[in-house]
């Protein structure tokens, strides 16, 4: 016999959008991403400890006061090393914790936009939420202008050209294999240079790649800088900071 | 000695703005370009003879009947095939022309608004315009969701977890290539399929890939397609279609 609860039913459970806030500037919001961010009843972002939070920065001109907000406070960054098991650990109790804040909120019938740096599917904290909880609630994701094409737009780079091939790698990978990938691309984005940075120069370097690496940080961002990876001497780069190399494909 | 024209001076130049539209649905511009294409003096656009212009036609709501166009019309699409002689001259005659159009106006102090599928400097025709242009008049790059960006959205697929390399591959490329390719990356797309589908499939099979690879045609566009390219019967891509293979890194 069906349950008077089945029959009752109960009150529509909210969306949770996956909003791309792109890579900084809040000019670089799309329209669809604005207007939920002016709309949504709860407004979530994650941050570091300590800080304001980059997407919550980002999109703060559309903010307004009466806005509810949910902060997703990362309870390790740096301090460990992001391979190492207690890493993982952590943060893998973090996000089914935050999932479960976002549960509620949506199973209360509120809608809840997650602000994404970038696009939302490519490298987003937003896919850990969304793994957990896109086949319980209705889902709307917003892509977004991903950090890289900010980067190469600010540092005047067109990246790739005709049938260039594209590689985007993480500051990561072992020395040799950073090089290999290098020489088999015609254009390259490589990311998380953090610690990595002598290691990926050296890289560009043995793959004679040297004179068309840019190093940017912070691309399109207040504290933007940009120059030549030949000229950046600092051992350690910024958290929002890649090199590019542009393709050399045909140019008509 | 000055020359009188020297001195008396001309108006001011206009600035050329190449404005990223996105992948296709309106509301995936960003506010930039939003405001740009409703306020420069004339909206540009390349467009396939005898076609609206697909840039055109995504930013179709925001346009006024007032407004001023230039439309850039391309005098070979497929009839020759992108790596023929002829094919390249007659294109690059075309952009020498476009370019001198666009001059015209930008000299004579108006401001130029050069549309361009997802993202200007990623495969855009803007950049043989900009490479023309750029030393020579005020010009603002507005960077946009690319066409991938849009697709793999769509299709529901995060692209790249934690520490994923991605490999952007146009299938032009020789079979072996595109195998050689595949092996040595975590997620893939696959562009510029047309002619080279059925080669592309073959590629995704022998390097082991067919069961994670989606088809994705006119992603975010009116007569969207999205389906697993296993089950991809035809032997030719449509222009605004891709393949991508998603990473699968670091899920915590």
């Amino acid at each position: 016999m069906t349950s008077l609860d089945a029959i009752a039913g109960t009150a529509e459970r909210g969306t949770l959008y996956g909003i791309g806030v792109g890579p900084g500037d809040v000019r670089y919001l799309t329209l669809r991403a604005a207007g939920l961010v002016r709309s949504v009843d709860v407004v979530a972002f994650f941050a570091k400890r300590g800080r304001l939070g980059n997407a919550r920065r980002i999109v703060a001109p559309l903010m307004d006061a009466a806005r509810q907000e949910l902060r997703l406070e990362y309870p390790v960054t740096d301090e460990i090393p992001a391979d190492h098991p207690d890493y993982q650990n952590q943060i893998a109790a973090f996000y089914a914790e935050a999932s479960s804040s976002l549960s509620a909120l949506l199973e209360d019938g509120r809608s809840v936009g997650l602000l994404a740096e970038g696009d939302p599917f490519f490298y987003g904290s937003f896919m850990h939420m969304w793994r957990r909880l896109a086949e319980v609630f209705p889902v709307e994701v917003v892509p977004g202008v991903t950090g890289m094409s900010g980067c190469w737009t600010r540092a005047n780079l067109p990246i790739t050209w005709g049938n260039d091939t594209l590689s985007v790698l993480p500051g990561t990978l072992a020395e040799g294999q950073l090089v290999d990938r290098l020489r088999n691309t015609d254009a390259a984005v490589i990311m998380k240079l953090g610690r990595n940075l002598a290691k990926v120069r050296r890289a560009v370097e043995a793959a004679g790649l040297l004179s068309r690496a840019v190093y940017v940080e912070r691309g399109t961002m207040p504290g933007e800088r940009i120059l030549p990876l030949a000229e950046c001497g600092e051992p350690a780069g910024a958290y929002f900071a890649m090199v590019l190399v542009a393709g050399q494909g045909r140019q008509l």
